[in-house]
């Protein structure tokens, strides 16, 4: 198996002491991962963690090198201009953002090479990536733009979806950051359809059975027939049907209000849900974070290559202080795994 | 106190079933209440819970007869047309729309009146509410327009707004059964400030103290700065600023993804969160019923008396079977008492 990267994110924010401490706490999982990023960066990072004797910080050569190094150890791949200043912790700069967008560039390139399985990202801060001159809404389209450009293409021909995923339940959003009267435009026959076809890919390929998919309707009550909006009988209905003709095991369009609830409760039935299309980003995103942030992962599907994040951002209150919680990188590294692995039965 | 009134709901339905479990099961909670409805099916219900004894059911000649019906029997005020015939379980029907329409309108007539404290109603069948004539997307409008007709103002003049709450969450909507488009429009200044007045104002006299209320932007991230859509700066932003100005404890507004979550979080904290202002309908119902139906409680703030109803459907599927659940009903009983008694503290 290749080597993870997990990219350090923006240095001003919690990424390089959260990814230090899962090599800390969960070394037998974060064997073969190692950091794209900056070793000035991480060692900063590993002396706030006040731990007994010093975090050992070790700068290998190529991302084949991450298997060797012992476990508690945190291998880092120089990827970041060295010679640029450490930015102050909790501050957006052009320095941050230039140095996040550089670990991203790396590891986006380096999965399109083949030479890593999979990529985490660590948060990064959307105002330092503007101040560098980077003008991305978030990783998602930077990622999809350079996958695009990797393999000849327009973006347009590259779709990716946002998953985001936790113990209870997994949604597939239709868009994502653009403004709820832009959402609604983006519900077409087309982009609906597309978001069931990635879906079912990768959760096929990711649990290596016939996924079940439930479809969320846009309007109150899936439209009420038509009383609260038509969406749902002349975009999403038919878009479901297309995908039940290709033979994916799809229904809906179900209500909002009670469609997440009912996937979750599902778990324990014979015949669960594996995930809910969401119509919008706060459709999908509310149910996964509502009952607390720290399980939470976010999966890019679509990409050529294996992406997952936690679903936090870079919380500059906290960075610098040791306090941050690593959960929700450790479940992206753990669903990179596994979804980069392939299901155990193959 | 004066009595308070439980519609029967829809006779084909679960409605009058869970309303007689709820005075089987909770005879305490249920001194001073009575279902207004038909005899003929209360008693129909009655014989559907499979009891070891007949279930009494009591015919009331007023609403103050209800403290004298000895616990465990069904108190019963025919508001209904008793020469119609009993319409069949579990199917739609004119006849079945006239009766639940009929205890509607007598409830609401009642508590204009000042004969009851609080309506408490089971519930309907949009379709067969149709059927018989009545078209109203809901019983939330129906009693609106029945307040505004007994205060002699046009139905704008007596904005109505659904609060959803449970035990960890109350969401107070701005707008309820339109589809998202229309949701989109109907986030004006005003419409914003007059559902946190609203929410500011019962939840007052509920709790005997301040509200501290969140509101919800409408766009992903609440538009990142005016990136993903500009009404939280052009709209929601002053309208909470508006509310400020008065002395309303209010703030936001917040990602939508990640507000109701901390609500619920703050539960356990020295400021709780007691209410969060949601822009449409999935935005606040969403993570209100995530965690299961059971416990959800509709209330309609903003009408001249107390309303609640349990937040579930007729259930035609189980109707007659007596598996019904009364929860949310029992629940719905409990908010009635509490809001209309106001705080226990005055």
């Amino acid at each position: 198996m290749k080597p993870i990267a997990i990219t350090q994110g923006d240095p001003a924010g919690i990424g390089p002491e959260i990814a230090a401490l899962c090599f800390l706490e969960q070394p037998e999982l974060l064997r073969g991962c190692f950091v794209a990023g900056d070793v000035a960066t991480l060692r900063r990072a590993c002396a706030v963690l006040k731990r007994k004797q010093a975090v050992p910080v070790a700068l290998i050569d190529s991302p084949q090198d991450a298997w060797t190094v012992p476990p508690r150890c945190v291998p880092v791949l120089q990827v970041v201009d060295a010679s640029e200043p450490l930015p102050a912790w909790g501050r957006q700069s052009p320095v941050a953002g230039r140095a996040a967008a550089q670990a991203i560039i790396w590891a986006a390139d380096a999965a399109l090479r083949g030479e890593v399985q999979a990529v985490v990202t660590a948060p990064l801060n959307k105002e330092s990536l503007r101040e560098a001159g980077i003008e991305y809404p978030g990783h998602t389209e930077l990622l999809q733009a350079r996958a695009a450009a990797f393999a000849g293409m327009p973006v347009r021909d590259m779709p990716v979806r946002m998953m985001l995923a936790n113990e209870e339940l997994r949604t597939v959003l239709v868009s994502i950051h653009v403004s709820l009267r832009h959402a609604i435009e983006a519900v077409t026959r087309d982009a609906v359809l597309q978001t069931i076809q990635i879906a079912h890919h990768a959760l096929k390929r990711a649990l290596g059975r016939e996924p079940r998919i439930s479809v969320a309707g846009l309007n109150p009550h899936a439209g009420e027939g038509g009383l609260f909006g038509r969406e749902e009988l002349e975009i999403i209905a038919p878009a479901i049907g297309e995908a039940r003709s290709q033979g994916i095991d799809v229904s809906g369009p179900y209500p909002p209000d009670t469609v997440f609830m009912a996937a979750r409760q599902s778990r324990s039935s014979a015949h669960p849900t594996d995930a809910v299309v969401a119509m919008y980003h706060d459709q999908g995103l509310i149910p996964v974070k509502y009952l607390g942030l720290d399980q939470g992962v976010n999966v890019s599907l679509g990409l050529p290559f294996v992406r997952t994040s936690p679903d936090h951002g870079t919380a500059f209150d906290l960075a610098g202080t040791g306090r941050a919680d690593p959960s929700s990188l450790v479940q992206a590294i753990r669903m990179a795994k596994r979804l980069s692995a392939g299901p155990a039965s193959t």
